[in-house]
């Protein structure tokens, strides 16, 4: 590994260059931190489950026609991607009011929203990733208005068709945070998914318990959260282990 | 005065019932808090100088075509406005970085902005006027997306008219805040503007020395403010004691 060019490191994540030109390898760490980014820690095996479930995610999403950067995975912690123009935004879709969302509505969590709402945050660290409107998306360059509809239309696709799924498992997608990418192809460019999709970036109940999969990770205690990665590869249909599924369908299928 | 049935109390002025149906009478107080309300004083005659600042701005305004819920002054301290539905939502013009606005996206204060951009917050004391976007707007039905445009085109013509006016006395309008309301009429309703605009609403630099007439507000020291609020009224030539202005115009103009 220590032969190829690092591209970018993230918290989650270390990006290299890849074996072919457009492509990059994609390497998941078992590192995890508090959305805030206000505390950090190690869940051993994070990494490997990701790795699988974003590749089971990014795959059905391209069966039902929405371009992803997924290439194949590699290895237990890695997967080949394609290089992308990163857009500089954080997609979030809210279908229940959870987290920050919730405070800063003064809403308590779990109260369903009238609708799916599309939220914009500008990725940068050092500002805490502020949230954005289309105004300062637009006005900064960021991304074009046609580049944000774009977005939009596609994020709404992913949160429809995840929503679908998890609900399939009986799980609850809260909310769902997301990123894309400029693919430029034949001279022509467009925008595709380019971030993994994995508990490391969605909010997930369990439907009938409502216990919160991503409690102890906002409260900065990880300890449990190794079972909660699990428990969601499990339910998928990922873990070679899950054998004939003992869970059942959502409450509204029984 | 203690006859009339009071509608409402800001930070900043009383609303009481009008003398005739879909009027109200606007009082103006001298109180002052900054913009985060964590501060609070008195500016003994702020009161009188932002009623007759707002009177003259606003009808400025009118006379160039934007509708205001102003109708006339009344005395020193009060105007008849028109009873509108109020619409729950700030809306902020930024012309140049300042404040909150240059913190959130890491920039010096005075930085220009590469166009002006309109931004939401909530209305609401208590959840500290979180900023929104369109979206929050429509899902939690806070306006439609036709009153959003209206809104937008509105704040956008009193910017400009603004931006100029201060210019021409050696003022840049660096940010502004503006409310707007539903007025009914004949059974058809439209979009006005319904908040006073005075210094406690919009953040003004003087052109050459960039001196900060509302950066004593901000540091919760009011002591020299009532100077500031004098010396925006003198400029605008609404001061009895102004006489012929001493203020030469713009830079560019010289």
């Amino acid at each position: 590994m220590a032969r190829r060019r690092q591209i970018f490191e993230g918290q989650a994540k270390i990006l290299f260059e890849g074996p072919e030109p457009g492509t990059l390898v994609q390497y998941f760490k078992d590192d995890v931190t508090t959305l805030n980014v206000k505390s950090r820690g190690i869940i051993t095996g994070k990494g490997v489950l990701n790795n699988r479930i974003s590749e089971y995610l990014l795959t059905r999403l391209g069966e039902i026609g929405v371009s992803t950067y997924f290439v194949r995975r590699l290895n237990m912690r890695e997967q080949l991607v394609r290089e992308v123009e990163p857009i500089p935004i954080e997609v979030i879709m809210r279908n229940i009011a959870a987290g920050s969302f919730a405070r800063r509505f003064g809403m308590a969590e779990g109260t369903p929203l009238p609708r799916s709402i599309v939220e914009y945050y500008y990725k940068s660290d050092e500002l805490e990733h502020p949230m954005i409107s289309e105004e300062h998306i637009t006005a900064f360059g960021w991304a074009t208005p046609q580049e944000i509809d774009e977005m939009m239309s596609l994020a709404l696709r992913i949160n429809d068709f995840l929503s679908g799924l998890f609900l399939g498992i009986s799980m609850r997608l809260m909310d769902l945070k997301i990123e894309f990418g400029r693919l430029w192809e034949d001279e022509q460019v467009r925008i595709i998914l380019a971030d993994e999709v994995c508990p490391d970036s969605c909010r997930l109940w369990d439907l009938r318990t409502n216990q919160r999969l991503d409690q102890k990770r906002h409260s900065g205690d990880f300890g449990d959260l190794a079972d909660a990665y699990q428990e969601v590869a499990r339910r998928l249909g990922i873990l070679p282990e899950s054998g004939p599924s003992d869970i059942k369908g959502p409450d509204t299928l029984q």
